[in-house]
């Protein structure tokens, strides 16, 4: 009995021992390479864009060898995205040349971005230390865990693999905070030239969002692309892939997931943190209105008064919108990315294909002609004569749409060509033409959810204008009916969805390609593929959505700097369009994060049998501790969701709060004696969104982490091996779903609250002013932290979750 | 190659020939039934009480015989509950010997009587119609579907199946109607002797409403149990059980899902209807005042003024809480009743214990004893002084939850009693002890249930304030902190989910039972003791809840009949009390609904393996069909509580347009010329939910069968045996986690909006009629559909897709 006890013991010893050992060394190792990664952001947080160029492009060429030694794809890939990097650097040329129009504009433009880069450095130092500090607690956690035995007969022993999956982990997470700067860079600096251009042509204006929505589209897209080609290709000449006794070639993209998850770690920071700035100035902005009745709403007296919460809000559309989206796309592609290679891995061992590289590295291919298309989508707009008279205003949404369906037509060419190029084996020679079906799903689901998501958000269209009617019978009824509106309009893209994910397993499943003992097992690439289908257009896309808060931007330095009818009209009209297509760009992100989604828990399913050595293909949720893991995983998407609300709803109230004080505390400001404090507002909604992202964010880090250890702990002592996995799996699932059904509702209610109110403001239903207008302003401020803060945030949220349990898969063991 | 074809079509030939044959018989003979069926329903309706009684007694003595060749335990359990039902009639009579008070109070409860059997006639009327129309389709789905091998060796052929199964589904949605009616008759006719009680004494009036609540609920729990009984006894009488060649014991409760199916059918229109028609003249209620700005709130002029609209809404509370919550709570225990025999049966067989019946009948004694313990509650608040003195208001509250906790007290007690007298086995003889530790999970999941409801909706507690406190702030910062409030609210009943199921599971499987091959089997019957636990003092529960609206109705009347301050004070006491056990019972029934729903999916399993004599032990979400089958439950549940809110606020808006139209086509209303027309606004909102509660409704009960028949084809044609059933199981689960989520945030949001602005209304934050009192009477409005429609139907939706699949488990294979 006492030897019982007393073995437990010494084992916790000897290990503790062997821990120190190793972490005398590799503590200040790892702390040296956080210390260099956080130099390297911030040297390139600061230096001129050139120099980056620079840079990159002697990086690159460094790297080429690398990847000339790897395949002759990965060439093609690193040659496509130096191309559009150059072709990026063309287009932000191109917009940087244009004037700034006069000087109250730049005065304007000036505060917008000395606020937004500020805020950006304050989040992202922020971030970036809480990054260094997981990649120091995924150091420890692989210096216990076990490794593959595929691994070891490689020797990549623990201390490699340690350091490979936090290199890439920080590799990714700076990644993604490169391309979140990059958007928020062009975007400051493209808003008033916009504004200026709209002072002469309405095209013009239009032109110069667009392109700087390409460019940083492109670097977003062409950076995730060549992070992993890089990664992919020096970890193939580093560990001698293919050589005997060395790594197999399929084994090679597990070793990415780390890449994945710091971009997504990254991502959900800066959707939480700059989803909450922007709206709790939103929000804060309409309650100082209401709250301080005792002088005009834009009054300078006010210390937040509309006209500076404008600003702060322009700051925020730059942080919130264009800084996280572009690191939310750039998490999405390099998820998907990296979850299709590990199933093409699978597939390809299974299958014993002879020539793997091919299936592995399609999805770099998909998106190196991606990048290719969507510069032809975003150069057609160009092509098209400038009628040069003011006032004469066509349908931006109609030029947009033209460019949208040239990129998508080519994108069906492409795609085929590249299926044919890339996935034709004389094992199943049709299977190819199978797997370009598949791509045509995905292109088809991008389609109609870009469709649905217009048709419950658009005012044109049916759903919108009962919306704005319930609003003539009271607040109460316009939020009862934007709510089952929300929760109605998940419907649909949950069919959608359904029938892709079927018809693309099916397509995959009945391709061909067989295992050993005959069993097909396309179908799971099948899906894999149809994402990249979803996700071909991506970059233009992208640029659709940049295109919305760079609009929105240029309307409001439009408006503060009291530009004529004209004008405004212009940026008006550019503003509603961008409000349309950054809600459809919405769906098309919650689309192509369900697909990726369900990619990523098959590869943590594959990585899973591979540590565990045990089949590890069924998620049986008849297990009541699986089914508790299902529920749990449900109701942190409940959580989240609402901490995220919550969060923008206690921010606002602080800006009120502020306010008041300031009235005490200087009573002169009501006689214009004193000046209120303007900054301390700003200031003030800064600390308290950085504050804000924190619990939603670690909630979503610490949760399946914590299930997956504790269910480990419980299947340890009643017997059920690889329980912790399990329930972590089933975790996943169900976030997966909840969260897909609440990000869709919350983005659709938000977005139909927003051009409810708009449609009323054209004079619908007794327009601005009206008791109907007040109701409808009352929805568009519950839409705005569901359809900025919460809604995409779960976007990031469930394709977060997936890496993180990539990640840590082996601690559920 | 075409003998492939022609062979299926020969098959199809000769199959419709044989549905000829048997449809001629049976349609005629099935058309009978149900017309006996309506006849019945219909004479129950009207006959007075007494003779209902009697019959009722005449019946019990004709089964009694029935019983007592059954088994000894039946005899005790018919015994139990026929000593209830003489309990309840001595209740009302004692309720109904209290006077009526003065002729203004008798007015007005009249009005209320007539209104709600009125709309209790038609609603009940549309859903018997709907009732017996899924009476046909289950007849002739039965009619195709195949019968297990048990069945077949015993006797039981497809004709004999049908009509058992049509047959209890009827008596059933009967038995569930019933309990329905009687949860409204006895609030009808207590609500006015409780104000006219509380001229005299808070203790009379709080006495009067609790014994009229526990009269149904002893009557409802009653009625549960002795109708499964009375089909359990006759079926075993019937089929001959236990004797050679004929059903196994163990097969029996497999029999009995019709009738959880027919409960649950009854209760979802009952909620749905109930539930839309009572919000949708509390919102219409609130609308009309702020619409018709030209004349003041409470004229009489107004076709849908206040005052009418209130006796409108008394009406629906009676409708909606109590006849709906008695049908609810009925479904619930007869579901939870049928699972757990199901499931002890399939123990028992694993186990091969010699004596089943102990841990078959095992539900039905605990909710004999359930029935006495509630009765001790409910007669020990009797057992206090009455002070008899106006004015000295002891708190209601305290006085109920002394009663809770006698009764929990006795729960333990009996509970543990109960396990060593029913569960008892040589086999494992310490079995017994575990089982009692499950039951005391589950009633302390109760308890813990109760109180999280309580912190969460109860304003002497944190969450409430703050709500309130966002009011301050508008109308946005209300909605916004009462969604995020909901959402979070999800988070620790989940918790106390888990630890119960995994703990009680835990507990079963190491209970020492075990089958041939050794391996612990007890687990699942864990969870079903467990869920006993929960439901072992739902007599009592249940009674309070009945309390809520019945204390409601009260303080309605007194208000209408302009009785003196020091009585509104009295009565408002009661209805806060009322309100907070509303809130918290739904905590309770949603607990006992998830477990149940746990159970029901197992039966469900044991059920397809039954047909199928294919192993179904699992539900892997790894297969991409049934991951989709699971996203299309949750979807359900969002699409379901969309059409559940928007049919409220569709509804009420129908009100508003009704008073529009009555003000234009008779001008002569404001000059007090003509009279306006209230009846027409009653009928409108009961037209508009009987009509409005067919979409979620049809909706709940298509899309499982729909989803199950497209999967089976499509596993059919892609060679995956069961993918039907399996798609279907994980749709359940789904749904059933998606609606736990849902109907908890729902209810709490609608709790703590209601309570928020009660809060505000005792005078915090500038009281009635500031600026935060119309924020705070938004999230009221926004709320009542939430707590009062969708919420409450999501209980027994998840139950009701339970027994749903459960009896159209065959149509899936």
């Amino acid at each position: 009995m006492q030897s019982c006890f007393s073995f437990p013991i010494l084992c916790l010893f000897h290990c503790s021992l062997t821990i120190f050992k190793h972490c005398a060394f590799c503590f200040h190792f790892n702390i040296f390479t956080c210390y260099c990664f956080l130099q390297i952001f911030r040297i390139f947080m600061r230096i001129n864009v050139r120099v980056l160029f620079m840079l990159l492009l002697l990086g690159l060429g460094i790297i080429f060898y690398i990847g000339a030694s790897t395949s002759p794809i990965i060439v093609f890939v690193f040659s496509v995205c130096i191309v559009s990097f150059v072709l990026s650097t063309y287009l932000t040329k191109w917009v940087l040349s244009k004037d700034e129009g006069p000087p109250e504009m730049v005065q304007i433009s000036d505060a917008i971005r000395d606020g937004a880069e500020g805020f950006f450095r304050t989040q992202y130092g922020t971030i970036s230390k809480m990054a260094i500090l997981l990649g120091l607690v995924i150091l420890s956690i692989y210096l216990f865990r076990s490794t593959t035995p595929q691994q070891e007969s490689s020797g990549l022993g623990r201390l490699t693999t340690a350091f490979v999956t936090v290199a890439s982990f920080l590799l990714g997470a700076l990644c993604s905070g490169i391309a979140g700067y990059v958007g928020m860079w062009v975007s400051v600096r493209a808003n008033v030239r916009v504004s200026s251009a709209a002072r002469r042509s309405a095209r013009e204006a239009l032109q110069i969002a667009v392109r700087a929505g390409g460019f940083s589209a492109l670097v977003v897209v062409g950076m995730a692309v060549i992070g992993i080609a890089i990664l992919y290709s020096t970890f193939y000449v580093w560990l001698g892939v293919g050589s005997l006794g060395a790594m197999k070639l399929t084994d090679l993209p597990l070793l990415l997931v780390g890449y994945g998850f710091g971009a997504s770690f990254v991502a959900l920071f800066a959707q939480l943190g700059g989803g909450i700035f922007t709206k709790a100035a939103d929000v804060g902005a309409d309650l100082v209105g209401k709250v301080e009745q005792g002088i005009p709403e834009d009054d300078p007296r006010n210390p937040a008064v509309i006209a500076d919460l404008k600003s702060m809000i322009e700051v925020g559309d730059n942080v919130g919108d264009c800084a996280a989206r572009g690191a939310d796309l750039f998490e999405s592609i390099a998820a998907e990315i990296i979850s299709a290679m590990i199933l093409g891995g699978t597939m390809v061992q299974r299958c014993k294909i002879e020539d793997p590289s091919g299936f592995i590295l399609f999805p770099l291919v998909v998106h190196s002609f991606d990048l290719v298309i969507s510069s032809v989508g975003i150069f057609s707009i160009r092509n098209t004569r400038d009628s040069g008279v003011i006032g004469t205003i066509e349908d931006p949404m109609s030029v947009l749409q033209k460019g949208y369906s040239v990129t998508i037509i080519l994108a069906v060419i492409t795609f085929g060509l590249c299926t044919r190029w890339m996935l034709y084996t004389e094992q199943a020679p049709s299977a190819w033409l199978n797997f370009a079906l598949c791509g045509l799903v995905g292109i088809m689901m991008a389609y109609v959810f870009v469709w649905i998501s217009k048709y419950y958000t658009d005012y044109k269209h049916e759903p919108v204008r009962n919306l704005a009617l319930s609003s003539s019978t009271g607040h109460g009824t316009n939020i009862i009916a934007g709510i089952s509106l929300g929760l109605e309009s998940t419907a649909l893209p949950v069919l959608v969805i359904s029938v892709s994910i079927i018809s693309a397993f099916w397509l995959g499943q009945t391709s061909g390609l067989v295992d050993e003992s005959g069993n097909p097992t396309g179908g799971l690439f099948g899906t894999a593929v149809a994402t990249m289908g979803m996700l071909s257009t991506a970059a233009y896309v992208l640029t659709m959505d940049m295109f919305g808060p760079i609009a929105d931007n240029a309307g409001g330095i439009v408006e503060m700097s009291q530009q004529p009818e004209s004008v405004r009209e212009i940026t008006d009209v550019l503003d509603a369009v961008g409000n349309t297509t950054k809600a459809t760009t919405k769906g098309f992100a919650i689309g192509s994060a369900s697909l990726a989604s369900f990619l990523l828990f098959s590869a943590y399913m594959d990585e899973i049998s591979a540590f565990s050595q045990l089949p590890f293909n069924q998620v049986d949720i008849a297990i009541p501790e699986v089914f508790i893991g299902g529920l749990l995983g449900s109701m942190l998407i409940f959580l989240f969701s609402a901490w995220a609300c919550s969060a923008v709803g206690r921010s606002a109230q602080e800006v009120v709060n502020e306010v008041r004080r300031q009235f005490i505390e200087r009573p002169g400001i009501m006689d214009y004696k004193e000046k209120p404090d303007y900054v301390r507002c700003v200031s003030i909604v800064a600390a308290a969104s950085l504050r804000e992202m924190i619990k939603p964010g670690a909630l979503a880090i610490i949760s399946p982490v914590v299930v997956g250890l504790v269910f480990r702990v419980l299947g340890h002592y009643t017997g059920q091996p690889l329980l912790g996995a399990k329930v972590v799996a089933a975790m996943l699932m169900f976030a997966t779903v909840s969260g897909i059904l609440m990000a869709l509702f919350l983005n659709t209610a938000g977005g139909a609250w927003d051009n409810a109110k708009k449609y009323i403001e054209t004079g619908a239903l007794g327009g601005k002013g009206s008791d109907c207008h007040k109701a409808a302003v009352t929805g568009d401020t519950v839409g705005d932290p569901f359809k900025d803060t919460a809604g995409p945030s779960i976007h990031v949220l469930i394709k977060m979750l997936a890496t993180i349990t990539l990640v840590m898969a082996p601690v559920f063991l």
